[in-house]
């Protein structure tokens, strides 16, 4: 049922998500796929086809129960589990991200870092998290049970990297360097591009 | 005629620019808004819709000019000029940012990086940029022509920094701190969400 769902769907269901947590949190009980529609500004009938999906989320003539509706995206996102996240490269954005408080809310733990400098590997991040041997990824990831891994190295070594993470046995990487790499079919690759937010605000200063 | 875009349709306008900047790196001419649907899992009439708002860029029987739509996009996103960017904390975000190479390929430009350590003030990014006093935010901008800063501090300093960023008459700004922040109704804010790639990661692991 959920084998054609997109890409383009499932972060849709993460902005979902994000509003419903705060109708929740502001006592909001009910919501129509038409608000959902005017937050998002998409049309109601894709945002009922992208929880069609997943079965009759709707209730007639009351839209969606808030409540109802947000844990089941959660089911959905497979965030109703902790997951366990490694940081490749322990640079500038791996220990920003390595101590990114914005993680641990959502369930997502990173619980190593890997580096391939001598000197950096058995140290630790400012928030204690150990730096292991890049060499090291597949025992480490298998012991501490990792399954999503962020590559946070210079575009010139990354192909290098994810290759590594792969062989490791981790399906699933979230990637920070611009431009395009390859992993296998049965891998997903997640990007990361800080210019696609900066050129909203391009086009705010553009149009004022 | 550009006033009712909306965020996520500005949002939509990045995402089809790099795809015709592929299509035009593969020496595609024409593209309909149906493949353009088809690559975003979007409807072909919200597509025309989103583009629609700046004129009739369609060819009737056509579709879209690859090379025409590409340029028009860039302008409409005001990435026809350079917009220089200050980054404000020099922390490991902050460092990672300033040197990020997907900046400049796409008319941004780091100049200048802020702090209120003594100790990192008047030192350097290993890229060069220099690390100036966040007291000295104003004078900088004016003299640097900042029309965008990045806010890459913790959440607890979060509130005030952009506070101060306002107070120089920055009008967009870019988040990179969990939680929500407020500003005048003349300034643009836009916040980076590292958890709704994480999500999408998850749902892929969830449903395999």
């Amino acid at each position: 049922m959920t084998d054609q769902v997109s890409e383009q769907t499932t972060n849709r269901l993460s902005l979902y998500l994000r509003f419903l947590n705060e109708l929740e949190a502001n006592g909001v009980r009910t919501v129509s796929s038409k608000v959902l529609a005017a937050e998002f500004d998409l049309n109601a009938a894709l945002i009922r086809k992208d929880l069609s999906h997943f079965g009759d989320l709707g209730v007639r003539g009351v839209g969606y129960v808030v409540a109802d509706l947000r844990l089941r995206l959660r089911q959905i996102l497979g965030l109703d589990r902790r997951l366990n996240v490694a940081i490749i490269g322990a640079g500038n954005l791996g220990f920003a991200l390595a101590d990114y408080p914005g993680f641990r809310q959502d369930g997502f733990r990173v619980v190593a870092l890997f580096d391939s400098l001598p000197d950096k590997v058995g140290t630790r991040s400012r928030g204690g998290i150990l730096i292991h041997d890049i060499r090291d990824l597949k025992r480490v990831a298998k012991r501490e049970g990792i399954t999503i891994a962020v590559v946070a190295v210079p575009s010139g070594s990354a192909q290098i990297v994810v290759n590594t993470v792969v062989d490791a046995g981790i399906k699933a990487l979230l990637n920070f360097s611009p431009g395009s790499l390859r992993v296998p079919r049965d891998v997903k690759l997640k990007s990361v591009d800080v210019t696609v937010s900066l050129e909203s605000l391009s086009f705010f200063l553009a149009k004022g």
